[in-house]
């Protein structure tokens, strides 16, 4: 019989109470036969204050043991800028190798855009989630004087570019239209941007069928908005593709339906799933927080786990839903859940 | 008597088509005691096909000796990528001290917007021009290896980070809403983050009436499209400026009206004030490009060197031209430059 071991980080503000909206759909649509077992783990601010940590080896080694991670949200306006990001949510990243950052942007029936028209919009960006300016690398001297300077170091390797360019590419060569962009700077970042440009063109050697464009990362942002239906697959840079996304994100429904999965695609360490929104404490513990974004992300991770038609009837659920709240009042947050857990079971 | 001597460069592709245009209003424009004299300069392709060309130090010396440098376009796809853009673009930039980079956005009345409703868009985005990942900064080793390593630095410094920020605060200060956003990733890039944010926050104490936010550039591009009437003045690095304002312009009328201006504010060297879009091969020649962009980098050009009334006289000429547009049949580069010329005169 099988089995999801599942390790759950609500984290901080509207973590809690969207992760248990996935929790509540994830358990309605698996068979009988499937066991789920979840273990919640306390990371985010409120074990920061407590403890000063944000994430040790012990919890590596705790995460570790789990087929998939969902996470809520981390973040909180008490602690101070980069505490978290750097020392959770990027050291997670970094320390199981989640290279493949996967952000699918669908704009379904019925759903506001600030758009102009209803585009057709539907496609994924395929982000590095290891390298780039993300490494940590650079440094300060000279802090706090008028002599100060700060450099930031992105770091960019031929394994790392390699192995993202190609799983885009598989991922084109699966879609209807096989269609990849890759987005950089490479007419300024030259460095980098050779390397890039130069694994694409090579990678794309071996995908025949899939129809290739290069764009710079300043013109990516006018055809997100003017022309969103042209993208199929973009793979780009950790910082460009953290960027871009949160456009595609805001043109595509906004990031209350935004889903994303940090990849290892090898499965030597378990992959994490997440709403693409933070923490927002403003609307925390109100249950205004819509779970779509997570509901979504719960998709991500039964299809990364082999579930395919568990992880469908999850996105037809969201998207009928979506489609009949057009003139409705607002539900709450377990209100949403309860809807979408019903529709998924049905 | 006054006079002005421009450096005229043309550049490449629709450069030549807008840049006439731009003349042609400048001098339709200027009171007769005013003494305009141009002088061409032939850089871009074509040189540097010659002569291998792209800027040498007697380019350099002969621009400097003039009041202000207008710019049509620079690039062709027979160039390879990283050339021209490193070899004059930011040559230039970076030789004149040009750390003021100046993109308005205002949406004009009867203007197309790819975004629902028609906001309110008047903001302009002072964005750092001679430090960050623009640098050149880094290097590869191993090129062409499946061991390559391609590094890019983005260098931040005290002096260059407070000089902008100065800059934008009296912006802000000198508009009826006193209102400041600075743009960064400060919770990823934190080396630079943290210079960026501390020297923020210090020149803030100089200005009390202007209102202060922090964003995070990924939130932007989404404030951007939901939210575009919030903003009025932004600061922000060299790259996320670059990419802001390309989105920035597709919100607020194409970047077939967005201008721009490269400034030494010091007067040392002189400023360059040229249209955000490229040398749009594709169209060249054809007396389809809009001029207006180039007309109001002009007008930008004559606020700069102490001309409003005349700065102000193309901005309404401009305007009044695309309110009249909606409807018409499209009309070719010259006449829409013919068309503000007479505005301008009248
Ligand atoms: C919170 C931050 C570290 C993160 C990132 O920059 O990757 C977020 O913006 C995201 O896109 O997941
Ligand atoms: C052409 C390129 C060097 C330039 C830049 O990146 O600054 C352009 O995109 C711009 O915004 O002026």
């Amino acid at each position: 019989s099988r089995s999801i071991n599942l390790a759950v980080i609500p984290g901080d503000g509207i973590g809690q109470e969207v992760v248990a909206q996935g929790l509540k759909v994830l358990s309605a649509v698996l068979p009988q036969d499937v066991k789920l077992e979840t273990k919640d783990f306390d990371f985010g601010a409120r074990r920061y204050h407590a403890t000063g940590e944000t994430l040790t080896d012990a919890d590596l080694d705790a995460l570790k043991r789990h087929d998939a991670i969902l996470l809520g949200a981390i973040g909180d306006p008490s602690v101070p800028s980069g505490v978290l990001e750097r020392g959770f949510l990027l050291k997670l990243r970094f320390a199981f190798d989640h290279h493949v950052n996967l952000r699918p942007s669908k704009l379904l029936p019925g759903v506001a855009t600030p758009l102009a028209g209803q585009p057709e919009i539907d496609f994924v960006v395929v982000r590095e989630g290891t390298e780039g300016p993300y490494t940590g690398n650079g440094g300060t001297i000279r802090k706090g004087t008028e002599h100060e300077v700060a450099t930031e170091v992105s770091v960019n390797t031929a394994f790392g570019v390699e192995r993202v360019v190609r799983d885009a590419f598989a991922r084109a060569q699966a879609r209807p239209r096989k269609k990849l962009a890759l987005i950089h700077k490479n007419n300024v970042l030259t460095f980098a941007g050779h390397l890039w440009t130069n694994v694409f063109n090579r990678v794309a050697g071996e995908f025949p069928e899939v129809t290739t464009e290069y764009m710079h990362v300043d013109a990516a942002t006018i055809y997100l908005v003017t022309q969103p239906e042209r993208f199929d697959v973009i793979v780009t840079d950790n910082l460009f593709g953290d960027i871009i996304t949160d456009l595609a994100a805001a043109v595509s429904g906004g990031i209350g339906v935004a889903a994303s999965g940090n990849i290892n695609p090898s499965g030597e360490f378990p992959s994490m799933f997440e709403p693409v929104h933070g923490s927002a404490p403003d609307i925390a513990g109100q249950g205004k927080a819509d779970p779509s974004a997570t509901v979504l992300s719960v998709a991500l991770l039964l299809r990364h786990l082999g579930y395919e038609p568990e992880a469908a009837r999850i996105e037809d659920a969201v998207s009928a839903d979506l489609a009949e709240r057009v003139g409705q009042p607002a539900r709450s947050t377990e209100e949403i859940g309860d809807a979408l857990a019903v529709r998924v079971a049905g």
